[in-house]
């Protein structure tokens, strides 16, 4: 007898539910409702090789619904990845294993980004789409034309991230985009219309996307839609009906298959219903050898790309693009000797503007953008033109008022490969896309967050728009680098920085004010690459070092002044980046910041924290409390932030006040 | 010649460009723009007495696009709140006057809430919305009935949290909810049509919303179309046409007039356009008399509401609701004591439920929900109805996959006042919701967080699921009440002080797995309240001071147990509450964190911050990286929180290893 495509879609059905059955813990509903519409997807349309998982031709598909994981871990296993290998799967959701409880792009090839925080696949795939339309313009139809294929449930789409992904997406008539929409009518609280009472598809509609309709369990009516997607020039909203954990006869189309084990006795009754008599992870031969030709498929079409690629002039650029490499010998130190020549005080968002002059002519790679505030966080340079749908060539993305959407897409861009993602938006703003920035560390991607007006030195704009608590929480986030530089040449060193650092992201907290420019003479090396570094040595005997950061290493620089001419020594240390220094050998860390000496930190945000270079006994200059409106000399006077109001107390903590 | 209605909605074009051009900062083209749409509006449709904005039944007034703040600051003088003073508003934008550069709802009535950040007025408006409609449902038409009306620009309909609010209030059908659209075409970075092909208009109706337009700038069609939404049982969008900046003849209809002054010789431009001949600040007579006979036609409606409130039996409850008090003697004592008969074992998140068990009965103010995971969070109890379109008395909400729009819901019901909200999701989501937190904090408001799967002990979920740096991040945003109780008892008793945290948010972070009850022995008072508390003395000679939070209270109680075995004494702190045990006398702290004696932390996120307790030489156990996907017990060993682990390290530290 041969292999039916039920039998197909059942191996997935299977290895869903006893992976998630012997972890006791995991998400069955929605890979078992989903498994039809996977296997055409994986069997017909999906261009990919399993040998060959890093293709850069090869379709994108993301898992938006990230909880049915092992869906995912399925369809690799059984096309022929290398991995996930069957142990793999039979110790899903376990240590070490790479089916861990949400995919993880650094733990699979195939795998394309990191799932689970709802709504954030699709609003990737949308950046990978931009992407993959990005590189299409430079490299043409020859070596880049894919298509990403996205899964997404109702949580995906309910999120609010989903409005500003399916508006850019619409926006940008992103084609080659289609999403598979698992319309199961089920949310964890029970069913959708708890919680919601909207036309999906009049709203997908009304942002410029096609919406078909098919039987997410009929395989003749799931390929016509797929088909009807493909000649649709919108991106596409494919609405599969399904029943969520098709095969479990009497816990499906409920809300407790969705994140629950089905139970023993419901996962035999499954597999009477589905006719599946095999044994747990077990997939008969015949089976797995129709799953092992699908991931064969791709392989004629992958071999020909090489083809064409390998007789293109343009294959080395493409390949060091896709490689993540900046061109050899890239430096900024062009721009910092002619900084160093010709001093500039301006704020460092205008000193990051002038570093983007020198960076974007000699990387290619670069797409900036903004969230609707680009005369502020000053990323746009000259000729980068555009990216729109009649231009996907454009460097640079008019984003909207999405600051969520943005930095998720500009994760899909860097997953991607092939570009260099950067957008701004004040620095305030980061709650916004605070759970994307996370993604991009927990993916380990090179995505970069231009955040200015990045304290009180804003001025009117008040509280809501002044960070006090911004920088400080975002130095917590692991694997991100958070740097606020104080002067145009360490903005510099820091934008470098950022762009040698090809799996971390960045934040780059700006000022709007000006700054002068401290740093004037010729250093070896970036200053800044160590996280922390003394900018002036004491003159007189050494009795205090003063911390700061961006624009409080002046005030810092202003305070010493104060005290030299007291006769009391200060050095001053300039820290514009926390995890870089606290990964300095303890023998640097020890000499900038001795155990016995008066330690001062000055930071206009929170100084919770600072009692790790400060200690229990140092000083700690900042606010902990929310800003106000007011213009900028003025907050700075009210919180006390002014070198009169500094060089008492630390005179009176030296006893010399 | 009488007062025409241009010369009305002109004193407001006035009053805006001259103290935008005053404080040489801020945006005139908003309130420029709607000045016709808000003259028509608070001079004909809006609910209200300028001498009582405390009135409980009258409209709520919600600028939304904030960044217009001169607009309503012109609204509450000329209609004769007792502030701004034309003084306060000649020093827009300076220290200390209550015009501050974003509406603040702290610094002035009639400012209902604070807006600016985009998107979040009108979602908090969805709050009011419905915090009207259940009081409704409680007090009768004759005491609650007012309608919540908002001035929102593309920018809030943009942002992501839109969508959730938009679908939030049309599932609810509150149709006493009209949102004013000022549909000017123009963002910051230029035509919308940069950015956006939205028919906004259709994902309203998608969304069950009813939409009329009219020309912005007619009073006869503004009219019109509000007489249409006041008709139509669904919310309403009303699309204003506006021109942006009307009225400054040549910068009107660009976005050069959004964000900064004129300048004086379009303000002299714009007052010969507008025919204006005042001086800057001077509104005549005449005009002046008409507003203020505005801010009058409300007083009767008023009056009619008091005496109707002093007939009624519910007077006493509704003024007590609407005070935002708890009734006399409220405390959870005897459900405290119930907890040290009989002690439990549960999940603190379980723990939390047992609380709301012993609140919501005798809180009827209570309004629970979650962002879709109800039976994770615990957050719903027996009896208190799902508050929906056919049952508005229900006490429960069924947000969806909503978190941001919770969070903003719950703000705007704290800010109606009569309610007291509390809602949840997983901690690790608070990343979607946390510009709303922020907001929470800032306005001054009782939102209570119920944020639960505190951990890596969710276990299996993994790094996306599982928080390492929230909890420390959200201790550092000001005024807000961060708590992560450790037992039963400690979930009760921090449930009680965010109850009585009248101007102050709360997080509750809660475990997703059980945890011993380690507090069984009746205490004086309220131990969480001082933020930390000694929870075991010294047996042997103290040499150590162990502080944990949680679940790792219970982690330094095993750790004491094995230091104690062998001869070294240790005390143990819980420390639930940082800000809490901060804002302690300093004797207090000394006595619980001496000077002189090792100090250990444990808990199970970072490590960064615990510096303030520890000193620079004191030991800190966490975790610095993203978590795993294992069951919670594998990682607690896999991070090394164990006591296994943990005590021969601090033997080490003691000399003693």
């Amino acid at each position: 007898m041969s292999v039916q495509f039920q039998d197909l879609a059942n191996a997935i059905r299977a290895l869903s539910m006893d992976a998630v059955q012997a972890a006791n813990s995991g998400h069955p509903g929605m890979p078992m409702g989903m498994a039809d519409v996977a296997t055409v997807l994986f069997g017909e349309y999906l261009k990919f090789d399993a040998s060959a998982p890093g293709w850069a031709d090869r379709d994108r598909f993301v898992l938006s619904a990230g909880h049915g994981s092992m869906l995912i871990y399925s369809l690799l296993h059984l096309t022929g990845y290398a991995a996930p290998t069957m142990d793999d799967i039979r110790n899903f959701r376990q240590m070490h294993s790479p089916c861990a409880g949400h995919p993880e792009n650094f733990e699979l090839a195939g795998v394309e980004c990191t799932t689970g925080p709802l709504g954030q696949g699709l609003a990737m795939a949308v950046g990978m789409a931009m992407a993959e339309r990005h590189l299409n313009a430079e490299f043409g139809d020859d070596l880049v034309n894919h298509r990403t294929w996205v899964i997404a449930g109702d949580g995906c789409l309910m999120e609010g991230i989903n409005h500003e992904a399916v508006g850019l997406a619409g926006h940008l008539k992103l084609g080659q985009l289609n999403v598979l929409w698992d319309d199961n009518r089920i949310t964890i609280d029970g069913a959708t219309d708890l919680s919601t009472s909207e036309d999906i598809r009049a709203r997908h509609l009304a942002s410029g996307w096609h919406v078909v309709d098919c039987d997410g369990h009929d395989p003749v009516s799931i390929r016509a839609a797929m088909d009807a997607a493909i000649a649709d020039p919108r991106p596409s909203l494919i609405a599969c009906a399904t029943v969520i954990g098709k095969g479990a006869p009497n816990k499906q189309g409920t809300s407790a298959t969705h994140g629950s084990p089905l139970g023993a006795a419901e996962v035999d009754a499954a597999r009477a219903a589905l006719g599946w008599s095999h044994a747990p992870f077990v997939i008969p031969d015949d089976i797995r050898a129709v799953w092992a030709e699908f991931g064969r498929r791709g392989a004629g079409e992958h071999a020909a790309w090489s083809q064409r690629l390998a007789a293109s002039d343009k294959a080395t650029e493409l390949n060091r693009r896709m490689a993540g490499e900046l061109p050899a010998g890239f430096s900024l130190s062009q721009h910092v000797a002619a900084l160093l020549a010709e001093p500039q005080k301006v704020a460092t968002r205008k000193a990051s503007e002038l570093a983007l002059e020198a960076i974007n002519p000699r990387l290619p790679e670069t797409v900036g953008g903004s969230a609707d505030l680009t005369g502020s966080n000053n990323t746009k340079t000259a000729g980068l033109g555009v990216m729109n749908a009649t231009n996907y060539g454009g460097r640079y993305v008019n984003y909207g008022i999405r600051e969520f959407g943005m930095a998720a897409a500009m994760n899909g861009m860097a997953l991607h490969g092939g570009v260099i993602p950067y957008g701004g938006t004040f620095l305030v703003f980061s709650d916004y896309c605070r759970a994307a920035i996370r993604l991009s560390a927990v993916q380990r991607q090179r995505v970069i967050y231009v955040m200015t007006h990045d304290s009180i030195g804003l001025g009117e704009d008040g509280p809501t728009h002044q960070p006090v608590e911004h920088v400080m929480s975002l130095r917590m986030m692991p694997n991100l680098l958070t740097f606020r530089p104080g002067d145009a040449v360490e903005t510099a060193e820091c934008w470098e920085l950022a762009l040698q650092a090809s799996s971390t992201p960045t934040v780059l907290a700006l000022t709007r004010q000006n700054l002068p420019q401290f740093r004037r003479v010729e250093a070896e090396g970036n200053q800044c690459a160590r996280g922390a570094y003394r900018i002036k040595t004491a003159g007189n005997k050494r009795q205090v070092v003063l911390i700061g950061t961006g624009s409080e290493v002046s005030l810092a620089l202003a305070v010493a002044d104060q005290l030299e001419a007291a006769g009391i020594g200060a050095d001053v240390v300039s820290m514009p980046c926390w995890s870089l220094f606290d990964a300095q050998p303890e023998s640097y860390r020890a000499d900038l910041l001795p155990a016995d000496i008066l330690k001062v930190s000055m930071e206009a945000g929170v100084t919770f924290g600072w009692e790790r270079y400060v200690g229990r006994d140092g000083l700690t200059f900042g606010i902990d409390s929310f800003g106000a409106s007011a213009p900028a000399e003025a907050l700075f006077d009210h919180f006390g932030l002014t070198p009169d109001k500094i060089t008492p107390a630390v005179r009176a903590a030296l006893g010399q006040g």
